[in-house]
């Protein structure tokens, strides 16, 4: 029965591609096809189901943020992430830096371009891409996640409005170490490929408290899986998280390579992936995705059944 | 262990009123005790549990925006609601009226003081308020809950920030009638006595998808249940919403009264009450009840254990 | 040669008119002939120079604002109008509410709506508007100078936006009365007609320090038409203010009404009027025929001789 | 009568330098003391008067915004400068970013800090430092204009802000080239060594329409000149130019060094220099001398006249 709905969820998925666009703003990403649809489902109870291009492989983008605030919360510890960075959902773009001059010279959030910059740059040690490389892999659950290093490459002569976020906050002193090395790192972190498989890897891992569901084994501390799940909950869909919440109700990550990262708690987690991007950054087929998945598997977290779509106007 | 674990959150929420003050901007408001402090808890199988001032009756504020979103929803329906109000968080405090100029003139959601202004201005009919009130007396299953007469006039006098509002959306046709008479309907609404044993059915109905636990009576449909708790997840707690759901993980809502509404998915309605604030206007004590709550009886969406309080900084 | 200029300024302005917009978002300012257009000029010494269509009455608008603030000083004074508005320039159209948020409760000068509606605020008396309508005409050197009451009517419904700025300053105390009655005196201010005769005599009693030139007679304290005439050059022609200051140089202050008061110092006052707008709120023929005359007659505050159009881009 | 004036407003401005802060935010600047003060006036008939620390040197700083405009005029033209730039006063203080996200990519004039790094990177050609420094030689009549090295180096390390917005206008192609060549350019202008003589030069050169008055000859474009003294009036002395404007009246530009460059049109320039500063930026010391000269003088542009100080509010 799930691989029914997936498959049924990825050809609803492909009936949308054609009304978003690719990511044009960084050049590597704009060679992506936006045909390229596909999802891959993990449950806690050890089974995969998978459809279309799930085996193609994306860069995390905005994705890498729930990794790279499991590190910085790892080796840098709550106190310090929370001094540089706050726990707001925000309600703006996520390239914004009004309310940083405005409101607070805290970023609202980790998951804004803003407030994964400033977690980066609490991450100690001498290489802390190896550290993000490790981790990621681990979550991931596979061994051969890499760097871009083109799109790497891309973005860091690209990324200039992430270059005035972050020396703005330098002058804040948000950021302590050298912008341009914390930009280094972020974009690397950007630049990981992965696919939709990795991506339902990391997602079961979330969904069953942070313990691997093969091998029992614990990979990341309780309280850190439920502090990334719920700023997927809040934040994770750029301004459009909202009415994520509200319509699809899975805690999830998306970045403007075309996948979300989604964890549905106690019983699965999910990746999907497709480059085509509605104006908010977020994947038009992968959400639509998601969005059958919810109702035929009743994934919603205030509504734990399938749903009359009939009588259901949302 | 339910009535042993509410009064001991109701002990902890005694030791920390102090830290807070009472709502001063509205004249009648500042009359009220910041000593008092009680909660309620109502399960889904039934069973009723009690402590402290739980009978003592404040103005629902707030919280009333649960009530009259839902009464907006039933009457003028999904798409007119929303083509009013959005479905995103803000990050600014719930007065705030800068977004109505710089980023598009809806209100970003119901739970802000706009949104629930222009929500309000949706509901027809001769009577909105007779509909508002009977619709809180089924949800909260108190046939006696009324009008305090007193704080409603105090609110329409004071309330010059919430009409400078209702002006500023009647400018953009948000506010489609007269606003004098929308605002009315607004102050009224906020200003229903409630107490936390009301908060709590009304809780327990949300958590039990809209339906009566008592009598197996569907009283809202699903899709609004969900809809509600949604927003009280992502925009309950005014500016501090994003903290609390890292915290203490139950979707809530709070009013400048002194109450907060919980719901716990499939499993109970709490209903807490304090009237110190906090600077964002949470009460202090109602927040604490629900944080010593949410960790003895793993309330917290995203960890249904309790939580080793000793290795978790949160 | 003064008035072979103002006959070609005019017949300049005429060109353009086509290029503008009508007001609408008051009804009956709509009602206006965008074909309308004169010019009047009257000098220090004595002389006067009209064209076009100088004799059509048109309403006040913004000009108002110049008579108000001198009313209000003349009779609050200095320390009272300056604790509730500021002096400075703000760059942000006339109708926005954004700063008064985000920077400084009180508006920033009295130019803006805002700004004028605080000012209105602190004339004192029971029938400030007679005291301002006795005011007009003195200055304008006209007894016949009168209320538009279908003009007056319309604003009053019309004017949301600035009922919504009335009222968030008087949830900050900015206003201290009853807001609407704040309102009603000016909207009746705005509504005042006047002629491009009657704002070349205000304009020549400005650029003679506030002495009437014909008579020798101090209308106003120097230091007010020093103030006034300062305003009118930083912040007279709404959010285009710092353009006209570069490329015309006169102080000056338009209205929606399509009228422009003009004060150019120790030589003459002048008044144009032609109701076609730009999106700033300008009169694009009002604007046209000043750029003219300050070319050909050398009005230039800092360039006092006339210009080479051909070496000069501006 | 002129020196005597002088004397005594120096005089005045050395009894309030107490009240007023070094600017610390860039390490070289804080080592000025703020006892220093001195003035100088040259009049377009040829007469210097002078008093106090008149010869002390100091950087430039934002008053280098004037010749940086000049020079960008002269070399890249109107056209391709208001491209880039705007011309309208903010409101805003000298370092806010706010305005480039909300309301146009453009900065709102080349008088704040974002204005003139955008302005800056117009200037064309391999050495464009060079060609500034051969023009504040030539506008300040003085060949020994050299950089201060020290404090260059002290603001390229120390100037985030700038840099966040340097790398924004990158992000909106406002900045067409290399922002850090840019910011490199306008650090070494903000950093080259004036005393309070070189700006009276300057400044007299500006009031005679851009010809030199001791040699006759014409230095800059009479339109440029126009446009600069335009410029110091509407937005010289960042958020604090519209109460400036009213209360002393004379074109001006000041910078963070402790210098103000004025310009009283077709009578005299005017170099000031006390390095204690207000919250917005302005020299204590320096504002508190115009202000005697304006009175004693009758500088202001709309008031030719000495004072009575005993009826005169402001």
């Amino acid at each position: 029965m799930i691989q029914e709905a997936l498959e049924k969820a990825v050809s609803e998925g492909k009936s949308v591609t054609k009304s978003g666009k690719i990511a044009t703003y960084i050049p590597e990403l704009s060679k992506a096809n936006t045909e390229h649809i596909g999802a891959c489902i993990k449950t806690v109870s050890g089974e995969t189901y998978s459809a279309g291009d799930w085996q193609q492989p994306f860069t995390m983008q905005s994705i890498s943020k729930t990794i790279s605030l499991t590190l910085a919360l790892q080796t840098a510890g709550y106190d310090k992430v929370f001094s540089k960075v706050g726990l707001e959902p925000t309600g703006d773009s996520f390239n914004s830096i009004v309310k940083l001059e405005t409101r607070n010279p805290n970023p609202l959030n980790p998951m804004i371009n803003a407030g994964a910059i400033a977690t980066a740059s609490c991450i100690p040690g001498d290489d802390p891409f190896k550290l993000f490389l490790d981790l990621a892999r681990k979550l991931c659950l596979n061994e051969n996640i890499s760097l871009n290093t083109e799109v790497f490459l891309s973005e860091k002569r690209a990324g200039m409005r992430n270059r005035s976020m972050a020396y703005w906050m330098k002058s804040e002193n948000i950021i302590e170490g050298d912008p341009e090395e914390t930009l280094d790192l972020y974009f690397k972190m950007c630049s990981v490929n992965v696919n939709a498989g990795d991506l339902a890897s990391w997602g079961v891992i979330l969904a069953n408290d942070g313990v691997n569901p093969y091998t029992g084994t614990r990979l990341i501390e309780s309280w850190i899986a439920r502090l990334v799940k719920t700023f997927m909950m809040t934040c994770g869909m750029y301004d459009g998280s909202g009415e994520f919440a509200i319509k699809i109700g899975i805690p999830s990550k998306s970045g403007v390579g075309g996948g979300i990262l989604s964890s549905v708690e106690a019983r699965m987690g999910i990746g999907v992936f497709n480059p085509s991007l509605d104006p908010k950054g977020n994947s038009v087929g992968g959400m639509r995705i998601l969005e059958s998945l919810s109702k035929s598997l009743g994934l919603h977290y205030f509504g734990g059944h399938t749903r009359d779509n009939l009588k259901d106007p949302i």
